[in-house]
């Protein structure tokens, strides 16, 4: 099997799909941002009463869903058709977040759940910095997907 | 200390960094992206042959850096003056990314080196994603910091 | 009736869109700009002569209608159709505008139409501000809006 | 005096700013959402309980800002410093926006601050508008003005 | 026949073009950069060595094509659902560029293609300034066209 | 001489300018596009009634001058401090575009003065397309450039 995304001489380019089938498909993300047990419970402290962290970074990732075409050289523009965020704090210093991305198109929207995970990563990232400079950003992969000619993928 | 990103009200805003000086900066990012060996002999192969994901990948992370405030919301806009992503195979299943960003302005640059980083990591994981859907981003850290008043920062 | 903007904990997501029928969909917005009479004169005097202020704020409005979704973050992308602003000079200090886009898909294009709207007000704030700095944008609203389950509503 | 943003021909240009100063400049703008009395009854549930429309407004907000020379067609690209949106609420049924953004350049920020009020307003009409078609966005002005060779504007 | 880009007073406009029927289309088009000898060695070179002009410039052209609409203001925004780019060194000094991009649509992506060409042209441009300041980008221009009412178009 | 724009192992990079001088620079721009005499008889309508299309062409590259390095992946991000288009019609069917764009910064502006003259020309033929498709852009090269350590040259 190839990486699609070159032709025969190896140039990169963006794979044609307009002979794929349009078919709802759904697309979800997960990572995880880890950090000291001091900084989460800022983030805790935030949702019951000033300052949400995590309010920001779920917009962040919502748009950054919508930038995926812009920020990724090979894929394909989307209109999407639903994005939405989760949040779990894991004591005792862990940030786990979770996208769904859903498209009625031709071609997935991985990229886009991907994206909107990482995107809201690196927000939580910003809003802490100036209290953690350590936090570390990982555990980002693809958790399920359908839609689409290559079936049900569920990691 | 507090999270800088929000006022005494608890609303987010961009912190005002009206007053602080204008230093040389340098921030340095790393990240890696975990694979299948038979995924990561395929971009290497691309380097001594055709269809190089890592030039790709490269191409991505520079464009990314100039986007970061376009994507994280509070992040400020910066004329950054430098930006360079290397790439490191290795073996079994990883490829190890680390971008450096410099500036001449009132605030840092740690925003743009990680956002390159993911981005050029979210690269990888598009063009590969045809021949490994188990890939995992992780370890995007911040590795190098200096310039500005809070002084030399290694991890 | 719920906020439809936010799940069942309060999170802001972009709602989902992917079972709702595509259908032919317009939405007609109204903005004003307020101004010193002889601020509307120099506006006109560019009509039939040199240094047209709407026709830059046409373009502004018009290239703003295609970025809504970036701006908007609960709003979903869409590949509109259509877009025209139309402008009338009311002395002795007023020019409305009027801006009417069209989409065939699955939601409704009023934040299209409201944003190019107000990037145009915005615009001619920007190119009559060295002569009048206190000219007042208003009366932005929705005026019209078919297609779509919710029917036919006019102001 | 002239509208700058015209050449002698009556061409748009973007002014030549090149020779002016750098000093610290502030603007600061007005607007105003009018909306059904039950409607802000929702916005203000939400700011103690679920489903904060302001927060979402905020963001979006402080991103215009920097969307800012990418929207006004004349507008120059600036790195600003800083900025913060508040909000409002008046009884019956009005939420009242104050924007206020900072910049060291040779122009100043007033047409980032209308911006941010602009688009803040628009996110909160699309945050609403399932509940409320009637809303009606205004009175956004210049506020104050600080900085540059023409002084200091309060409206 | 009519300037479709204009409404019947002379405004510019966004042609509507909401009854058009969805069909395939295909644009491809040309474009090519002049230069010295010396400098088509260098970009030569690249391709069996170090430092690849043409693989920027074609990761450069690809996502320019995604761009259009924010590019060019009376612009439809299309989903495109393949982009390529070819280049071909012709001796003593010029490289050959072709794009070719592929829709399923209401509209054509000629302008897709010709942005395509353009900013792989400028890219190049400005991979070899530092040795070369009299480059030339010219022959941009429509090679063929098919899909839609007009039919096939073939220059 | 060096592609300054590759590292030494080949892979591309922004080149780090943070140690070069502020300066004052200007760059100049020219391009063309061909058409129908018939063609250039509608645009010269046009400056004197209505449906001016090189209102819409100068809105556009303005526009795009900001748009640059978003566009062209090595460059540098500048916040530039003025910009100008001018157009020349030329018996029987030609439109020559001039662009100068200014900046006080760290390095020049040749590609914002190039890729507004590009995107206005695009706009041209987008404009203008319903009636010519076998319009051709062409002759875009730099005019001038002064500034910076590399001294004034001139075409």
């Amino acid at each position: 099997m190839d990486l699609t995304h070159f032709d025969q001489e190896g140039r990169a380019r963006m794979v044609d799909v307009s002979d794929k089938a349009e078919t709802a498909r759904v697309a979800v993300a997960h990572g995880k941002v880890t950090m000291k047990p001091e900084t989460l419970e800022r983030i805790r402290s935030g949702l019951i009463a000033k300052g949400d962290v995590l309010a920001v970074a779920q917009v962040a990732g919502i748009m950054a869903a919508k930038q995926t075409a812009q920020l990724i050289p090979m894929c394909h523009p989307l209109a999407i058709t639903g994005a939405k965020l989760e949040f779990k704090l894991v004591e005792p210093g862990e940030v786990e977040i979770e996208a769904s991305v859903k498209v009625y198109g031709k071609t997935g929207v991985e990229m886009e759940a991907l994206t909107a995970v990482s995107v809201a990563a690196l927000t939580i990232y910003d809003m802490c910095k100036a209290i953690d400079k350590t936090m570390t950003i990982g555990e980002i992969y693809l958790v399920e997907k359908s839609g689409g000619k290559s079936g049900h993928f569920v990691r």
